[in-house]
C-alpha cells in the first residue's frame, strides 16, 4: 500500500490533516466521533470524493463503538441511524454513500455488537485498500494513455489529500514525473475554497513537479494558447452516460478544451461511478453558503451586504470528455457502453486493471 | 453630463475613489503628479479602460504644470516625454493611448507653455465629455437591443467606477433598471483582483438592482442552466475583426455562452476600438505579478513558495460575439465590415448614435 501521512485510522480515531489550513499550517486533527467526522466533511477539513468515502466508513465505526449497544438488534438500529446521518453530510460525492453502504452491508451480518463493529471496521479498511489499489491502477493506465503529454491543466485537487493514497488525476501526474517525464502543470485555483491554489500547487511542488497556479478564469486563455497537451481532473460523481460532477469550474475548462481541441480526461475510481444515475440530471448538486464568496481567511473580499450563488459542483456533459480513466481501465465514448461494462465487471467481482 | 462622484478633475489634481479599497472603504485620493497617476493606474486604484484613459489625459496636464517650462519648445519636449511615460502605464487598454494622443495632439498646437497646458486640459476635458456621451449612447442603444432580456451575466466591472459616467456594460443594465425592467444580474467575481465581487456587486446593489456574486468558475454552469438571457461585458481593446481583449475570464464565459446558446454582447466606446489591430494577435496582453494569486488583503491563499501565471486579460475571438454595442450603434458580424464603418465615421467626425 502507498502510504499517505494525511489520512490515518488509529483504531479509536481518524487522524487527518486539516485541509482548510493547508498549506499555511500542516495541522493533524484527531476525529473521535460521528459528529466530528461529519463536521470535518462539511467544512472540507476532509475533502475529495475517495477521502470523504473513507472517512464516512470510519465514522460509522466510531459511532457504533460510542453507542455501546447491549445486543445485536440495538447495534443494527444504531448502524442504520449512523449510516443515514453520515451519508447526508455532503450530497454530491457518491463515494460517501458507497463507502457507508459497504460498511453497513458488511456489518449487518454481525451477530453481536462486537462482531458488528469488527465487520464495520474491516469493511472501512477494505474501502481504503480498494482506494489504494484504484489510485495505483489509475496512475498506471492513465500515465500510459498520456505518455506523450507533458503540459497539463488540472482543476481543484484530486491528489494525495483527496484520496487515501496518491490521488486520481494527480496520481497520473506523479506517475509520469516518477517515470522521468518532465511535466509542467497548471493548477486553477478553484474558488471559492481554493483547493487548486492551496492544495494542488503545494503537493505537486513538494513532489518536485513544476506547477503554476492560475486564476480559474485563465483556463480558457491557457487552453486557447495551444500550450496544453491535456486537461486531467478528478470527479465527485459520474453518471452512466459519462456526465461528470466535479468541482465548480470544471465545466468551463471542458467547454474551452473542446473549443480549442485539447483532450479532456476525467480520472476517477469505480466508487465514483453511480449506476443509479443515467445522466447528470440525476446528480444532486450541493449548494453552499454564499458567504464563502465574501471573505477569505477572515478578510472581506466582496460587498458583504450582497448576495451570491455558490454551487459546489458543476456537471460536464459526457460528450465533452475524451476518456474516463478508471481502475478498471480507460472508458471511451460511447460511455453508455464502456461504463456499463466496467460497472458489470465491478458487480461480478472481475479483477481490476 | 451624468455626474460621477468617483472621478473628479479639480484643475490642479485628480480626485478618484481608491478602487482597491472598495467596497470596504470609500476612500477618495487626490493625485497631484504624473507619478501618482501612473502608480494609481498600475495598482488599479484607477481602472476600467475609459477611466484609465481620462486619468492618463489629466496626468499629462499635471506633468506639464509641474515642469514649468520656460518656452514652448521646452514644453513640447516635456509633453512628449510625459505622454510616453503615461501611455506605458498599462499596455492593454487602448483608451489610455487614445486619450494621451488626443491630449498630445491638441497641446502640440500651443504657442506658449501656458497655451500648451490650456489646450492639453481642454483635450482631457473633451475626452471625459466624449466618455459621458458614449456611456449614454451605449446605454440607450444597448437597452433597446436587450429590451426583452431580464437575467444577465457580467464579468469584472464596466460600470460607474470603470468610466467617468455610468459605465458601458453596466450602463445598459442601469438603463433597463431605470426603465422599469426587473433585471437580475450575476457578477462573476473576477479573480485575482475581484472587480466583480467588490465593485460590480457593490455599485449595482447601491442602485437597487438584484445582483448575485458567483465564482468565475460558475459561469459555465450558470449559462448551461438556461436561466441567463444574455452575457454583457466591457472591453479593454477591440481589434477590427471583433477580437476583444477584456478581463481574464471573459473568454471562458464567451465559449460557454456559445456552447449553451446564450447571446454574448460586448459594450464599449469607440475609444476602445483599435484601428491598428487587425486581430487579437495584435493586442498586447499585460502579464501581472503572480503574487496577486497568492494573497488577498494580506491573507495568504496559496502556496507562497509556488509559482503562478497571471495574465490580466484574455482575447475573445470575434466569432463568439453576438454584437458589439458602441456609441456609434450596434456592430454585428461580420465585424470587419461593421467596425470598419464605425471607425470611418469616427475619423470623419460623423455624429454619434
Amino acid at each position: 500500500m502507498t502510504s499517505n501521512p494525511y489520512f490515518e485510522w488509529l483504531g479509536d480515531r481518524l487522524r487527518v490533516v486539516d485541509q482548510t489550513r493547508l498549506p499555511l499550517e500542516i495541522t493533524m486533527v484527531d476525529l473521535i466521533s460521528v459528529a466530528e467526522v461529519i463536521d470535518a466533511i462539511k467544512v472540507l477539513m476532509v475533502r475529495g470524493a475517495p477521502a470523504i468515502g473513507a472517512a464516512g466508513g470510519y465514522a460509522v465505526v466510531l459511532g457504533l463503538r460510542a453507542a455501546e449497544a447491549r445486543d445485536a438488534s440495538e447495534a443494527l438500529e444504531n448502524l442504520n441511524e449512523i449510516a443515514n446521518r453520515v451519508s447526508a453530510a455532503r450530497p454530491t460525492a457518491v463515494a460517501l454513500t458507497v463507502a457507508v453502504e459497504q460498511v453497513q452491508a458488511a456489518a449487518a451480518h454481525g451477530r453481536s455488537p462486537a462482531e458488528i463493529i469488527e465487520r464495520a471496521e474491516e469493511a472501512a479498511n477494505e474501502f481504503v485498500r480498494t482506494d489504494h489499489a484504484a489510485c495505483e491502477a489509475i496512475a498506471r493506465v492513465g500515465s500510459e494513455l498520456l505518455s506523450n503529454a507533458t503540459r497539463f491543466l488540472t482543476h481543484c485537487n484530486a491528489g494525495r489529500v483527496a484520496t487515501t493514497a496518491n490521488g486520481t488525476a494527480l496520481g497520473i501526474l506523479y506517475a509520469l514525473h516518477d517515470g522521468g517525464t518532465p511535466i509542467e502543470v497548471f493548477a486553477s485555483e478553484s474558488r471559492p475554497l481554493l483547493q487548486g491554489g492551496r492544495l494542488t500547487s503545494w503537493e505537486l511542488r513538494n513532489a518536485g513537479i513544476n506547477v503554476k497556479v492560475i486564476p480559474d478564469g485563465a483556463g480558457a486563455s491557457l487552453l486557447a494558447s495551444e500550450s496544453i497537451d491535456a486537461v486531467v481532473v478528478g470527479a465527485d460523481r459520474i453518471a452512466m452516460n459519462g456526465d461528470t460532477a466535479n468541482k465548480i469550474g470544471t465545466l468551463a475548462h471542458a467547454v474551452s478544451a473542446a473549443r480549442f481541441g485539447v483532450p479532456f480526461h476525467v480520472a476517477a475510481p469505480m466508487s465514483t461511478i453511480d449506476p443509479t444515475a443515467a445522466s447528470g440530471d440525476d446528480i444532486e448538486i450541493e449548494m453552499r453558503d454564499p458567504d464563502e464568496l465574501f471573505s477569505v481567511g477572515g478578510v472581506a473580499v466582496a460587498d458583504a451586504q450582497g448576495d451570491g450563488w455558490n454551487p459546489a459542483f458543476d456537471v460536464t456533459p459526457g460528450d465533452l470528455i475524451t476518456a474516463i480513466i478508471t481502475d478498471r481501465g480507460i472508458a471511451k465514448p460511447p460511455f453508455e457502453t464502456s461504463l456499463k461494462r466496467f460497472v458489470q465487471q465491478e458487480q461480478e467481482g472481475v479483477a481490476r486493471a
